[in-house]
């Protein structure tokens, strides 16, 4: 299984791949011919694995979760946008904004659009993914419910962790998704428990917009979602991707 | 008064100027340091002006619009997110996709963003707008009624419409807004009569997220929209901007 992380040295950004024999330069367009280059050192930066034109998430899309939020199983997928200025880096801080009440994490597999993917059939969707990485959904649940729409609770500067990598050649059918606050487990499911899996998503979100490569499909979160506090340290873990850490502050103003 | 236009010549893209003197090149960064160059031919080829990496809308910010959906005015702005893709070029198709129902037409004023807004004061929030332009946000909406959310019913491909310049120099704070279809008069306001004005948009826009160079704030439609048919061509007019006109046709699966 092959790993792709988005590095940094300070001035150049560029892609390297971990595979069985260590880390190795990224020759190519990952969206279109990429080779595995010359040995190279473990990276010192790790960046969200994409900068998309969209992220499309899904709600409620674990029964699970449908039930604790006392919400009927939904008869389409329910998809919502997310800003591609949500997004921080794995280790970034999860600002908490001023006075939005309680802000969830919500752990979610996620896609990586590998093509340009328009009204694709259900049988040949996910031969549009590149690969999987891990999402966290952060929430502000409250705006959330006062608001019946998603952009505002959802849409905030930092409520899109990404990251740490891109693993190519990975089934989504059957993984292990979990969230982890400050070391203890708070949610824990497989992708076989999806209500709509991933090649339902794909085919039905285009449908109704073109996905591009480089874009983000985040397949929804399992029960056990909650609330985090400034000084939490919270974690995506995806099997067969790695973990997604995160650390919660406050917003100073 | 400054209008720049997004053109291409099928290879390249560029910016090209016109004011009093005719049209000119661009010369520098749009988003950055530039001037008027030299005298060029007028574009034969109009873009949608800029390639936003999101596209924040306003629902329901006349007065007039609320009435006929029913609505309350809203505290605060209602703000929602149009995917980049369902952007089309003036004279470019809108699609009416299969099995949707209804699909209107939203006459809106839109502003282009000049430069990166974090929580950006009421009083300064002007001094961020790089120029205007006219958007439709079409709505497939019986959808958007059974969804209650907006992503699918406002997100499908061609359903953001975007042009055909960028007006500089221009207050938005008393424009006429027109939307007419078939050269018939729907709707009919002025920008004075925004229950939320720019400045107030962006001031709360960017307090949940940052906005970047390029990107648009739609700033809502006043009453009179109405479904649109195949063959039918709308044209969203704002005052001091110009003509955005789209011919209307049905998805052929």
């Amino acid at each position: 299984m092959t790993k792709i992380v988005r590095t940094t040295d300070g001035t150049t950004t560029r892609y390297v791949v971990q595979d069985e024999d260590g880390w190795h330069a990224l020759e190519g367009d990952l969206f279109g011919d990429w080779s595995v280059g010359a040995a190279v050192a473990a990276p010192e930066t790790v960046l969200a694995p994409v900068v998309p034109s969209k992220i499309v998430c899904v709600g409620l899309n674990y029964k699970d979760h449908a039930a604790e939020q006392g919400k009927p199983l939904p008869a389409e997928p329910l998809i919502f946008l997310k800003p591609s200025t949500a997004i921080v880096n794995p280790g970034e801080p999860i600002v908490i904004p001023d006075r939005v009440g309680r802000v969830d994490y919500e752990s979610e597999l996620a896609v990586v659009i590998g093509r340009r993917a328009t009204r694709v059939a259900h049988s040949d969707a996910l031969s549009y993914v590149l690969g999987l990485t891990c999402m966290n959904d952060v929430t502000a649940r409250d705006l959330q419910k006062q608001d019946g729409r998603y952009t505002r609770a959802k849409g905030f500067d930092s409520f899109a962790p990404l990251g740490p990598c891109i693993a190519v050649g990975l089934s989504p059918d059957d993984l292990e998704v979990c969230g982890l606050v400050n070391g203890q487990m708070r949610q824990q499911s497989r992708t076989r428990e999806l209500i709509f899996p991933v090649a339902a998503l794909i085919a039905y979100i285009s449908r109704i917009m073109t996905l591009l490569p480089g874009d983000i499909v985040s397949t929804g979160t399992p029960a056990g979602i909650g609330p985090l506090q400034a000084g939490d340290e919270v974690v995506v873990r995806v099997e067969g991707v790695g973990e997604l850490h995160n650390p919660v502050t406050r917003s100073p103003s």
